[in-house]
């Protein structure tokens, strides 16, 4: 991931049209590069990729065809304003299940990467969620995502400040996929996000945090649904307390 | 900073009774070290640092002898849990005007330096701020803090909903010193935060920002007072703007 590397230092270099150009052109190449070396090693298989989608103006619906879903950049704005959480995240489901997941921060050179049924790694070692027990002294990673109309806002906010009552504190990072993670290796004990872009930014990380040890699911408590654009995670203890505390937070 | 980094990898092996322990231990550890290597090259100089303040339950006034201001270890609850944004933050006053900021992350190994009229650099490279000079596209960082009393998170909560209808969006690390050198450097536009622990989280901050090309300035838009625990800074083009919204949003 050579070309993200290069873009992200180059990013703070250039006018802001400039910046747009680049972040489409980096998403682009990055997707393209990713696709062509997956459909010559699997021609059968389906893709979703965000930019894909974007010019399509629609997602392809998920089938039980093997399918690699794909966010070339997750963490857009931090990537323009050069902030080190972005992240290349690729997903591989099989009958709808997710099977491989791969997120990859170039910038921090961290590798996460789950194959179903054997385990987490970060960097080819081993991970596993944290072992806190007690809503109150965890810490959640969340975003406040990108629509400012007032409704989500105080939706979002509001949701923030009943939650605070319940637990440690918050992080916000901007990168769903990397949030993941971050439960996944016990660095974060909750992540949630409602309304992000779409299954290419939790299907690899949804993997990871499940093989690591934790649990994913919709933030009502109801089972994740990858193509819903809402989540939540926990380490494996803080699944229920946590569902409870959304819900009051609702 | 050997001992936050090894320390900071022990943290998540040990129960949270030895956590707790752990952080003070290496809290301790790294502002006797500190101490005592500085005391051994300027005897005459003062020293506040958090630990020492903790002990006495009081911060020393600040004067206008050349005084050392020290957190041994900022990002505490990062550190526990072991989300990688902490560091050891070291300024020096002469005459109540930080004259040296020191800050260092362990382990992302960058270090942050700034001497007063001298610019600030980053592991030796010169830094300077963003160029951002729109509101509405600027990169936020702040933090909730640690109180949980109504009155207080509602505050906090409110404000950040109403500079979310003026900004791009908000990063929580956890680390007020980072959070400055992360203006510093460019990755991020704006930070504010109110009510955090000392002069310890700010005294090299502040300078390093400043040095970098930013301001440094009370959330009221009054002169930032080191020992007032209230702090707002932007990059070179942005502080008019922000304590504008920050004022708004009050």
């Amino acid at each position: 991931m050579q070309i993200i590397r290069k873009s992200f230092y180059l990013s703070k270099k250039v006018e802001h049209k400039g910046q747009v150009d680049l972040v489409t052109e980096t998403d682009k190449a990055c997707e393209d590069l990713i696709f062509n070396h997956l459909r010559m090693l699997y021609p059968d298989h389906k893709f979703i990729g965000e930019e894909t989608s974007a010019a399509l103006g629609s997602t392809d619906d998920l089938t039980y065809d093997p399918t690699w879903i794909v966010d070339p950049l997750d963490g857009t704005t931090n990537f323009v304003h050069g902030f080190p959480f972005v992240c290349v995240s690729i997903g591989l489901t099989i009958g709808k299940i997710p099977t491989v997941g791969v997120v990859y921060n170039p910038i921090m050179n961290e590798l996460f990467t789950a194959v179903r049924g054997k385990g987490a790694f970060l960097n080819g070692s081993p991970i596993k969620t944290s072992p806190q027990n007690e809503l109150v002294k965890a810490l959640m990673v969340t975003e406040v995502g990108t629509k400012r109309d007032k409704s989500t806002l105080d939706d979002t906010t509001n949701r923030i400040n009943k939650l605070l009552f319940k637990i440690r504190s918050i992080r916000m990072c901007g990168s769903l996929a990397l949030n993941m993670c971050g439960v996944a290796c016990g660095r974060l004990d909750l992540c949630y996000e409602i309304g992000f872009g779409g299954p290419w930014d939790v299907a690899a990380g949804a993997l990871i945090l499940k093989e690591a040890g934790g649990f994913v699911f919709d933030p009502s408590g109801d089972e994740f649904d990858l193509m819903a654009q809402r989540m939540a995670g926990s380490n494996g203890h803080l699944k229920d307390q946590f569902i409870k505390a959304l819900g009051d937070a609702s």
